[in-house]
C-alpha cells in the first residue's frame, strides 16, 4: 500500500477546481469527503471563491500552506495541463484527473495526454479521464461520481480496479444493491500514468483486501501485471477478471474508449491461466465470484449438497452446477441416516437436492439439517435455497445458515429462486453469498473449488547457449532442425543431398522406408507444391526425387537447395509445438493437435513465456488431442514426459534467441509410445 | 383454446375443499377469483361450511346446481383420489389437483396417481403436484400461489408453461419485478393427463399469446409435443425453451422432483432446432427472450446500432453481441453525415457504439439521432444504453424511445447499466425490452436476428421396398450395404469370395489396387482384430487374404463366411453417418466427422426422424468438419449434394424398417469430389 498511499489514503488533498455547489460534480468531491468524515486537511483550490464549504480557498496550488499529498484536479480538458504543473511545481505527491479529452480523444487528445505527462513530471497520475478512487476501509472518497450519494455504502473485503469509470459505478451501484461491500475502489482511465498494475501491486499488502476484481479492456504493461498479480496471490489474494475485446466489435470498441490496443483473448486466457486469476466469463460474475471468494472459504473437494423447500429451483442449481463438472452426490449412509431420524415428514432424503419442504419453516429442523450436511464427510460445499415461503420472514433461513457457518470452515451459500433483492442484500451483508442466478451461483462453486495456490512467476529457461552463429531470416528445416537439436530436442535421422543420386545412397544407408523432402528456406510450404513424399522404398529414392524436382521447379522458381532425406517415424502422435508473439501480451508457444484438427477445432493451448513444467503438463491436458498421448482406445500410451522436455526445450530456445525470434515451429512432433522420445518432424525457424 | 377452455376459461368454477381463511392455502382460491372478478358462477365444496367468502359452500359435489366446466381440488393427497370421481361422476369437464404425493413420491405415490387416473375417467387432469394455472387476459386465477397476492401483475403477449410450480412462481415474480407481462401461466406437476403439449396446442390458437416460454425437465409423448410446436409456430407464435437435465446431476435431480426421464440433451437439442424452438441458454434468458421476441418484432439481418451516454457499459454489451455473431458495424457514411449535422459536442459519430455522452440528458437530439439510426440501411436494431444519469429522469430516455419506436418497425432494446429496477420495469412496461445483464441483451438480439420460418414436420421418407426377407440380427457388411443399396445409396463395387485363392481372382477384375475386409456378421470391429487391409496390390491379395484369415482366427472363434474385396475409394472426406433411437425422443440419425475426431470433438450433428433435405444440409453445416466439404485449404469441393441423397436415403431406410431398426452406420462415408458421389464405406446394420 505505501507506494499509492498517496492516493488511496492521502493525509491531505488539494482540490483544485472545487465549487460551493454540492449538486455540480465540481462541489461533490469536498462534500463527499467532508459527509465520509475524511480526517486530514483539505484544501480548496479556487481563485474565484473565498471559502468553500466552510474551509478556505486558496487563489492557487502555490499558496497552499503545505505540499498535498494528493491533488484532485476537477478542472476542465485544456486547463488540466495548468494545474498538474503547479501541483507537481508545489511538491504534490500525486494527482488525480477526472477530465476526459486525451487520450481517447483522438489525435488532439493525444497530445494533450502527452503534455499532460511531462507536466507532472515525478509526480504520480491517475488518470485522466477517471472518475477517481475510493477507499472505502477508512472512508475517504477522491470522486466526484454521483454513485457516491448513496446512503448506506457498506465496506467489505473486495477491491475493485476499473479501466471503465461507468463500469465502475454500475459495478458499485449493483452491489450496493446486493449488499456486497468493497474495501478499495478505483477507476484508471486512460492510464496516463498508474496502471491497474500499481494498484494490484499495492493492494497485495492490505490486509483488508481478500479479493480483487478487474475490469480490464486492456494489459498495457504486462511486465508490471505479471509481477503484480503474482505478489497479489502470494499474499493469499483472489484474483478475478472481466475482460472485453473476446469479440471484434468488443475489441474495436474498447479501442475507442479509452485507447486500448487488446491482445489475442486466447493469449489473455493464458496469461490469467498462468497467473491463477480466474477469468469472470459473465458479468454479474465479476461481483459473484468475489462475493463468493471474500467468505474466505475454499472447497476442498467438488462435492455440493443443495438444501432446498422447492424441487424446481434445486433441479435448476443443480443442472448448473453439474454443467461446471461439480459433483451433487446423493448423502452417504451415515449421512442420509441421521437426516432421516430427524423425521422430516414428506422430506426425501436419500437424494441431493436434499428437499425439506416443512423443515424449511422450522429453524431447529432446519439447523439440524444443515449441521449434518456440513459435517458430512460427502461434502465439501452447501447452498441453500431460499424459495418464496422465505421471503416474509427471511429469518427463518437466515440465521440458521448463520449459527451453522460458525461451526464450520465449508463455503455455504444461497440461492434466491424469487425475485427478491431484500433479501440478497440481508444474506450478502451478512456474510451468506446470495445469489439470483443458478448460473453465477454455479460458477462462484467451480471457483471455490478450483485449485488456487498462490503462484509464483515461472524461472526463465534461457540457456547459455551461443546462437550468434545462426543467420538471420527463414532457416530451411535441416537448419531449422540443427537449432532444435541444440537445446536438446531430439530430432528424426536425416542427411541433405544435392541431387537424387546422392540421395538415393544416402537413403540406402537408412536401412528401411524414408521421407523425402525438397529442401529450400523460400518454400514455406513443401507439401502443397509437391516437395514432400512420404514412406518410399530407398530403392524409388532417386526417381522420385527426380520427379519432385520436376514438380517444384514447374510451381516456383524459388532457391532450391538440395533435399532432405529422413528416417520414417510412425505409430506417434501428431502434434504441433508453435511459437509466437502477442502484440501486447508477448512471446507465447503453443501445442496443436496436428494436421487439419488445429484449424477446424482450434485444439490448442497457449501459455506465455517462460514456461514450467507444470505449465506444460497443463497445456497437454487442454487440448482434447491429448487424450490420444494418454492410451486412446487401447493404443500404447505415448511419451509425455519427452513431449514436456522438448516442450521446455523448444521454449528455451525462444527465451534464448529472444527478440531475434520471429518464427518457430514443429510441425509435426511426434511423440511415440512411452519411452521411444517426442520427435521433431517439419521444422521451422525465422530469425530477425 | 376450445380443448383448454375448461381450464384457461371456465364457465364455473367448484372449489372442492375450500375453507373460509385466505391466508390459508385452501382460502386462497376463491379470494383470488373474486380479487380479479372472475365473472363465472364459483361453487365452493366443503361439509364444514355453510358459506365461504360469501358463497354457498356445497357438502358435496353432487349438491351443486350445475355440472361444473371445471374442478379446483384442494384437498390432500389421501382424498383426491374420492373428489376427482365425484367430479367427473357430476360430469365436470376438467379438474386442477394442486396436491403432491403421487408420481413424484416413490411406489406408493405411483399407485395413487394411477388410481387419480382411472378415477378422472374421461375427465381432464391439470397435475397433480401442480400450482395450477392463470388466465391473466381473462383476470382467472386458478391457484393457490402465494404469487398471486401481487398486487400488480400486468397482462402481457407471453404464456408460460412450465413442469414445475416452484419455477412458474420464481418466474412470475422475477417478471412482475421486470413489467413483464403474461397472458397465460399454466404449471403442468406431474402430468398425469395433461401435458406441455396440450397447452402449447391450445394457444397455438390463442391471440393473446406471441410468445410460449416452456419450462421443461422432460417430453413425455414426442409426438404430441413435435405437432403442438408446429402447430404453435405455423400460427406464428415463438417458442423458447429452458430444458434442464443438460449435467447427470439435473437429469438426476428433474426424476425425482416430478418423475420425469430425461432424454439425452444433444437430442433434445436437435428437436428444438427441428421444431424452430429458441433453446435458453440461462435460466435469465427464459424470461429476457421472450420480453424481446413479445415487442413482435424481427431483424431482418444481423446489425446492431449500440447508442450509450456511457462507453464502457456499451463496450460490454458489444463485446457479448459480438460473441453471438451479431455485427456492431461503424455507420454508413451518410449516417455518419446526418450524426455530425447535429452538432453534438464531444461525441465520436464515426464509430458504433455510438457515444452521445450531452445528447442523452436532451431528449430533442436524442430523439434526432435514434430516427437517425432506425432510418439508416446500416442497422437492423438499436439498443440504447442507460446509464446512471437517466435513473433520475428515466423520460429523458424512455419517452424518445418510445416515440421512435412508433416510427420503425425495428426492434428497439435498452440495456440498463447501473442497478435500476425501476427503470427496467418501466421500459419493459412500456414496450421496450430492458436488459440488467449484458449477456441476455445480447441472447435476446440474437434470437430476433435467427430466421425462425413457421416451419412444418417433415414429411415422412418411408418407401414402400419390401425388407421382409431381410433376416433379424447382425447383417455382415455385404448384406448390409445390400440393404442400404435398396434405399439408393450408393456402395462401394466390391465381391464377397469364400477363399484366398477367389479373392484373388475376384481382385483382378477390379484394375486397381482394393480393400479387403474379414467378412462375418459376428464380428463387428474387424480392424481391431487384423480384419481389414486398405491400398493392396490385386497380386498381393491372395497372400494377404491368408495373413489375415491366420489373425483373425487367431482372434476369435467368430464364424467367418469370407471375404469382402473392394475397389478402393481415395481422395474424398470421411464421415460417419449412424441411426440411433432416443428412449424418450425416438429415432434419429446422427452425421459426424470421422475417425477418432468424432469421440474427441464430439463434432457430430442430430436430427430426430423424419428427415428433410433442408435439414441435412443443416447437419452439414453444423458439424465443424462439414468445412471440409466445402473446399478446405484448396481442396476440390465435395460432393455435397449426393451426401444429402445419401443422408435422406439412410433416414428412409430408418423410416421403412421402422422398429425392427436396431442399430445402423455408416462408417465412413466417402464423401468424393463434385459429381462423383457419397459412397458407403464399412456399414453395419443390426435388425430385431
Amino acid at each position: 500500500m505505501s507506494k499509492m498511499r498517496a492516493i488511496l489514503n492521502p493525509a491531505c488533498v488539494a482540490v483544485v477546481g472545487a465549487s460551493n455547489d454540492p449538486a455540480k460534480l465540481t462541489g461533490r468531491p469536498i462534500a463527499f469527503l467532508q459527509k465520509h468524515g475524511y480526517a486530514g486537511a483539505i484544501y480548496p483550490v479556487n481563485p474565484r471563491y473565498e471559502e468553500i464549504a466552510g474551509l478556505r480557498s486558496y487563489a492557487n496550488v502555490a499558496d497552499l500552506p503545505e505540499a498535498p499529498d494528493l491533488g484532485l484536479v476537477l478542472v476542465g480538458a485544456h486547463r488540466v495541463v495548468e494545474a498538474v504543473r503547479d501541483l507537481a511545481a508545489r511538491g504534490t505527491k500525486a494527482a488525480i484527473v477526472l477530465a476526459s479529452g486525451f487520450g481517447e480523444a483522438g489525435a488532439d487528445g493525444r497530445e494533450r495526454q502527452e503534455q499532460l505527462r511531462e507536466a507532472a513530471g515525478g509526480m504520480r497520475i491517475l488518470g485522466p479521464n477517471t472518475i477517481g478512487a475510493v477507499n472505502l476501509t477508512e472512508g475517504i472518497p477522491l470522486t466526484a461520481s454521483g454513485a457516491m450519494e448513496v446512503e448506506d455504502l457498506p465496506a467489505g473485503k473486495i477491491a475493485l480496479l476499473s479501466q471503465s469509470g461507468g463500469i465502475l459505478g454500475s459495478l458499485l451501484s449493483r452491489a450496493v444493491a446486493r449488499g456486497i461491500g468493497f474495501s478499495k475502489l478505483v477507476a484508471t482511465g486512460n492510464e496516463a500514468d498508474l496502471e491497474v498494475s500499481d494498484f494490484l501491486e499495492a493492494l497485495a499488502e492490505d490486509d483488508e483486501t481478500k479479493v480483487v476484481a478487474l475490469y480490464l479492456e486492456t494489459i498495457r504493461d504486462v511486465r508490471k501485471f505479471r509481477s503484480a498479480a503474482t505478489k497479489a496471490t502470494a499474499a493469499g489474494k483472489s484474483i478475478v477478471a472481466y475482460k472485453v475485446g473476446r469479440s471484434e466489435s468488443g475489441a474495436r470498441s474498447a479501442v475507442s474508449h479509452t485507447g486500448a490496443l487488446a491482445g489475442a483473448d486466447e493469449v489473455y486466457d493464458a496469461l490469467f491461466k498462468q497467473l491463477g486469476i480466474i477469468r469472470a466469463r459473465t458479468f454479474a460474475d465479476l461481483l459473484d465470484i468475489p462475493a463468493a471468494l471474500a467468505q474466505g472459504r475454499a472447497m476442498t473437494s467438488n462435492r455440493v449438497a443443495i438444501v432446498t423447500s422447492t424441487g424446481g429451483a434445486a433441479t435448476v442449481v443443480a443442472d448448473n452446477v453439474g454443467l461446471l463438472g461439480l459433483e451433487v452426490p446423493a448423502p452417504d449412509t451415515e449421512t442420509a441416516g441421521k437426516l432421516i431420524e430427524l423425521e422430516l415428514k414428506e422430506a426425501e432424503l436419500d437424494r441431493n437436492p436434499i428437499d425439506v419442504t416443512l423443515a424449511g419453516l422450522r429453524p431447529d429442523l432446519f439447523r439440524a439439517v444443515l449441521r449434518i450436511l456440513v459435517e458430512s464427510p460427502s461434502y465439501d460445499a452447501i447452498v441453500v435455497v431460499v424459495g418464496s415461503s422465505s421471503i416474509a420472514q427471511p429469518d427463518l433461513v437466515a440465521q440458521p445458515v448463520l449459527e451453522t457457518l460458525a461451526l464450520t470452515d465449508k463455503p455455504i451459500l444461497a440461492y434466491v429462486s424469487p425475485d427478491a433483492p431484500g433479501i440478497i442484500r440481508q444474506l450478502n451483508a451478512r456474510g451468506i453469498p446470495a445469489f439470483a442466478a443458478p448460473e453465477s451461483c454455479a460458477s462462484a462453486l467451480h471457483s471455490l473449488a478450483a485449485p488456487r495456490d498462490g503462484r509464483n512467476e515461472s524461472a526463465s529457461n534461457a540457456k547459455n547457449i551461443d546462437c550468434s552463429d545462426v543467420p538471420a531470416g527463414t532457416l530451411n528445416e535441416a537448419d531449422a532442425k540443427k537449432v532444435f537439436a541444440r537445446f536438446g530436442i531430439s530430432v528424426t535421422r536425416e542427411v541433405t543431398a544435392e541431387t537424387p543420386d546422392a540421395a538415393a545412397k544416402a537413403a540406402g544407408d537408412f536401412g528401411g522406408r524414408v521421407a523425402i523432402k525438397i529442401l529450400s528456406n523460400e518454400i514455406l510450404h513443401k507439401s502443397e507444391m509437391g516437395g514432400v513424399v512420404l514412406n518410399v522404398d530407398p530403392a524409388d529414392v532417386g526417381r522420385e526425387c527426380a520427379a519432385m524436382m520436376a514438380r517444384v521447379r514447374a510451381a516456383t522458381s524459388a532457391k532450391i537447395d538440395g533435399f532432405l532425406v529422413q528416417e520414417m517415424v510412425t505409430g506417434g502422435v501428431e502434434l504441433i509445438l508453435g511459437y509466437n508473439r502477442d502484440p501486447q501480451l508477448g512471446a507465447y508457444v503453443l501445442l496443436g493437435a496436428g494436421g487439419v484438427t488445429t484449424e477446424l477445432y482450434n485444439d490448442v493451448a497457449i501459455r506465455l513465456l517462460p514456461l514450467d513444467r507444470a505449465s506444460a503438463r497443463d497445456m497437454i491436458d487442454e487440448i482434447k488431442a491429448g487424450a490420444l498421448l494418454r492410451g486412446f482406445r487401447g493404443k500404447p500410451k505415448a511419451d509425455i514426459e519427452a513431449l514436456i522436455d522438448a516442450m521446455i526445450a523448444f521454449s528455451a530456445m525462444a527465451e534464448t534467441l529472444d527478440s531475434r525470434l520471429s518464427e518457430a515451429e514443429i510441425n509435426p512432433v511426434f511423440v511415440l509410445p512411452e519411452g521411444q522420445g517426442a520427435w521433431a518432424g517439419d521444422s521451422l525457424i525465422v530469425l530477425d
